[in-house]
């Protein structure tokens, strides 16, 4: 796997160099979000070659800046949206209406009738009361449904939370059926940051079972929809973005020879290594001389921007002027009075030894699911910023 | 323990009257925190009495909406800030320099020369590198040393990110000195939701050691801050405020006979019953018709106000117009389509068998560190709205 390796080395050379060149030359008063958007389309082609004749609907949480959406609708990008909110922003920005489905399986039946008249006619449903609740305020409309994959090996694994079972989702495409809905697909998601495209093998030959069925009861399905779970690159090897998403393409053809439609959500494999995160150290302390580990205060935290280090799940890269400097290690935290805003405790990082107050620091592939999870202004802290260049 | 589950049980009616009525006559279209001002004031007027003469300074971080500041600093409360923003605010609602502490153990530089060229004194520190940045940008200001707790109980405890050991504090103490810093006491924070007065006690005892050490050691120190900690109800028995107050305080003077000066620092347990939740179910199903329990998704969830749902540490009252109905146990999750947004499962909990998509759900006892907790728009919802009444 050393190409590999070399191809995210490669890739990461490439995307540091605007980025960096922009960032030196910035001073930011506050914890910002940097977003190379030549990056993004990078990431859009490699990712649309390897995925060939599947559509991307980019997943929206993953960074709704308006200049990443504009970027994308201009590179003909689709988008999976989770809200009422993020179909209203992609309209404004230039998508059509048929180019949005409206991809949370929990709706308010207000934003149903509000995407349904602006002609968003896709719907994503895993549940009896959804599927009434579109029929009544979408008539009509065009609905896939989302299946559980309980055989996920995603670093941040999607559980229970959405999807239903194979035999519930028999009984909801004739459910839909019945409520003169068009049940179209169906949809599961491998779970996000799913580093190695073989990891796709067991989930897809479970949706395959699934499809079967459907088709064997009546159900001409038109749209496989294959989620998200594209990963990006944490410190851990991944494959590139092209020749990953061809293997997924290969295992899903071989599984669906005869899919007319097929639909791919990459979010956090299209942004997330766009983005830096320029932070800043508040200070560096030990809380006991028989201390073994320093604690480094950064001006970001779990609640300004670094959700997703809960349980320390994603373990973002660090970067400072000093790494040529001796290096220890340290348990890191956020700024707040909150004893929970820690991100790397119990698996301490390396920083080095001479940081100190005021020392900027670096925190790479952080262009999803950063800015939107930052608080409103939790401990008076403003939002992450954000900037797209 | 009858008269106290009486106590909370009256404050809890109390409550709810004014909040309730406003609430039953209000539409809203989208997830509300409602704050009963006149609630806030009865609970400082508790509190202020069971303290006696420690001052209270309000954890400005718990809420700081506008109306909460301006209704506190009517009645004489100080406050305790977070940050420059925090600080800011509540010299805008009109309390004065000297009654703003600067409580946050990690500052910015910048932030720490911001506040003392208003007129903020007293600063909070753990560390040698805090207190070289205190000395260079505010010469002189009057800082006190937090001193870390091992011994909570509290339902939401600090762990090890704030403050020092015995040994350190006396070492910081004597380098204040040398920095021409004034250290005039020392802080500490037995935990957040400390249900029980008697839970102070272990913590009081390691204090009482330490201040005895500084006298020792010829700190003349005049500022003991017993910090927050002060419970709210969230269905497991807490004392009434003023009677919890005063057996804290009762135990502190005990130990602490001679102490010119007391702070405490109350947030939690100054808003959070002041507050209730207008939120909405957006789904009610079942994954499989095997399964036991259902999910219900609420219109709010943790990236949206109920942070302190992590790891189901808060447990939140909730009510339905249907409570007289059937209840069965379900599985209570957020809009969003992050899969950790998840409230409560391990512990599921009861709600009305027949609870269905639209019903209005109240969740009670949430003026605190809700609203500033919720991201910016994740998942393209709003953050949550604030309404002070």
């Amino acid at each position: 796997m050393t190409m590999t390796m070399h191809n995210a080395q490669l890739r990461a050379d490439s995307a540091v160099s605007r980025l960096d060149t922009f960032i030196a030359l910035s001073d930011f008063d506050r914890p910002t979000l940097v977003v190379d958007l030549d990056r993004v389309e990078r990431q859009f082609r490699a990712l649309a070659t390897g995925l060939g004749r599947a559509q991307i609907h980019y997943a929206v949480k993953a960074n709704p800046a308006e200049e990443v959406i504009d970027r994308l609708v201009s590179l003909g990008s689709h988008f999976d949206a989770a809200s009422r909110g993020e179909i209203a922003l992609c309209l404004s920005r230039g998508a059509k209406p048929r180019e949005i489905s409206f991809g949370n399986t929990i709706k308010k039946p207000s934003d149903i009738a509000w995407a349904w008249d602006r002609g968003i006619t896709l719907f994503a449903a895993d549940a009896e009361e959804e599927l009434e609740k579109i029929a009544e305020h979408a008539p009509g409309a065009r609905v896939y449904i989302r299946l559980i994959v309980e055989v996920s090996e995603a670093d941040w694994p999607l559980t229970r939370k959405f999807g239903c079972d194979a035999s519930k989702a028999l009984e909801l495409m004739d459910y839909a059926r019945d409520l003169a809905l068009d049940p179209v697909g169906i949809s599961f998601h491998v779970g996000s940051q799913t580093r190695r495209a073989e990891m796709w093998g067991p989930a897809l030959d479970a949706l395959a079972e699934t499809w079967a069925a459907a088709q064997a009861a009546g159900h001409g399905l038109s749209i496989l929809n294959i989620g998200g779970g594209f990963p990006a690159f944490y410190g851990e090897e991944i494959e590139a973005p092209e020749a990953y998403a061809r293997a997924v393409m290969e295992m899903v053809e071989a599984r669906f020879p005869n899919v007319p439609h097929i639909m791919a959500e990459p979010g956090r494999g299209m942004v997330a290594e766009a983005g830096t995160i320029v932070a800043e150290a508040m200070l560096v302390s030990r809380k006991s001389d028989r201390d073994l580990h320093r604690w480094v205060y950064l001006d970001i935290g779990r609640f300004s921007g670094l959700a997703e280090t809960e349980g320390e799940a994603i373990r973002y890269q660090l970067e400072t002027a000093r790494d040529h400097e001796p290096m220890g290690p340290c348990i890191l935290a956020g700024p707040s009075c909150d004893s929970a805003d820690v991100l790397y405790e119990k698996r301490p990082v390396m920083l080095p030894v001479g940081l100190k107050s005021g020392d900027r620091v670096l925190i790479r592939n952080t262009g999803a699911y950063t800015s939107t999870y930052s608080s409103v202004g939790f401990n008076g802290f403003p939002p992450l910023d954000v900037v797209c260049i």
